[in-house]
């Protein structure tokens, strides 16, 4: 599979979650995928960053990568930064796969670390099935990326 | 009727509810609709997925399919969806069905399926209709779609 | 006046808003205005239905009826419907009159029928007389649609 | 300065604003500044008027006066005109200065006329001197319109 | 570096922010980097400041400086401020850095001076290192502008 795939990060997040991404990718097995990098300074800057990788830097697919902080202010900026994620997939007609981890989803540093690294792994294959268009098969399962999944019903 | 609905569902759902309009469609005893599904990790990937199934893949109309968690954060995640299904309806100048039922609309997780099943069929017979344009003998008749209809006044 | 009107409204609601709206243009005296009705299920889908009309069906100006319900979903539903009015009255350089009526609003069906007929007749008065651009009279009078008016200052 | 402001009010408002739009522009002694007034019924009615004013009567700026009521229900009218009106300014790459005066902000009705005074006093001067660019000597200095201003900090 | 940055100043912040991104751009020994500044009444007038110093002033790269009150309705404004620069981005492709300080982030006058001093110079900082895109090394180390930055975890 001859693709790109953008991967923005922040200085604000606590973890390199690109270390993460590539770990998954060599995981995968795909061969041919390329990736371009962008790093930026907090979850705000991710939506034009994500809308450079798609339209100047011809990537096919980005994974917008950020750890918004726990204070009032944060949740309002993560929402804003979601919305404008959003609003870039309609500008391109190409998915940006978020993975955003909040401070306070985990009850200290340690488990924190394991939801960044589930979350980003498992949201990094979800990229490359995309691209594939192969998430059909699970569908409905009640699938969870960086927590247990819940299963599905009946 | 030679119509194509785009159907997009999610792996984070925990009903396979693409199922349930395929048995809805049946039961319209509509000849002639094709189906197009696109599956997505999760609600804030639909937007994207029901605009390349509108303008790429030419389908008519969307349904789009989702069961948002019950965290404050989760129903952040819906709103954020929601409007992005609202602009993508705005930049194609055709409808999607927002079909979305929250984690903790139903007492358990039966009475969870019976709402998912009822508004699942019940909206996609509504996309029918939409297509026909022959909603207007319902107009004003306090109906809902998964629970029971409230009634007109007067 | 040879205008035309674009009437949208929903199965959701709980009135026949449209034949308020009909019974109000019948008052108005006003000759040469045609009407253009779209029923769709919920307040959501009313921003796609005025742009329909709007822009396919050549509407001078729609007037959006609507009843959400009394929960907090239902106001998230109206909010993101209320935004995806106003987007689209900017995409295309015409006014949508929003007469919503929240289920919460009056004590009793008896009160809610009240306003519903009242704010119904008097926006779409509002609407002829944006068409004829004639509403400077009124300016900064406290007036109010649905309940009584609370009067100017000074 | 040869110029057109566009003046967009409401019949929802308690003052007449515009009045007092009138006599700021006769205080502030420019000639050559044309007036094109846009009268709608409340605040969700003015991103559309304001867009109309930029676009097609070739304003080169906008006021955009109104007094929200004082429910919930109200603040949420005032954000969804807000964010309408920073969509316009996008669209349009002109200025809107908003002028909002909420009916909870005075004490009581000569409070509140205070308020609406001095607050649309003072933005009719700011729209005149956006159109000349003259704003940055005031930089920085906590200016406040319709009540007092706070001061600069060292 | 032959570049071009955008300052966007309001009247409403209380410390002359644009003074300290001279200081920033003074003291990164950058040559040939040329300022335009544009002031504006508040945050809300900043995303077309922004989006006029983007497309017709031919800037780079813009800085958003306000400081929005402490009161519920400055924190509503500065979400809507916040959404429009977002916006005018994705209509630019260009970033816009935005360096807002709430007037309750301090706990005095001398703590507010200190963060807006902090946060309004490592973020003219982080502006000239997008125009260079060297922010790569500083990624997932929990960076923050204008308090103590908290560290990376493992």
């Amino acid at each position: 599979m001859s693709k790109k795939i953008g991967i923005a990060d922040t200085m604000f997040a606590r973890v390199d979650m690109f270390k993460i991404v590539k770990k998954a990718l060599d995981d995968s097995m795909e061969s041919g995928i390329k990736l371009e990098r962008y790093t930026v300074p907090g979850v705000k800057d991710l939506p034009v960053a994500c809308k450079i990788l798609l339209q100047e830097k011809n990537c096919d697919i980005c994974v917008a990568l950020g750890m918004p902080g726990d204070k009032s202010i944060d949740k309002t900026c993560a929402h804003e930064a979601s919305q404008g994620l959003i609003h870039t997939q309609l500008l391109t007609n190409k998915h940006i796969i978020e993975v955003f981890v909040h401070l306070d989803e985990g009850k200290n540093d340690k488990e924190l670390f394991e939801i960044v690294k589930n979350r980003t792994y498992d949201h990094t294959m979800n990229a490359v099935a995309l691209l594939r268009n192969s998430l059909q098969k699970f569908a409905g399962k009640g699938i969870r990326q960086g927590k247990a999944s819940v299963g599905g019903i009946r």
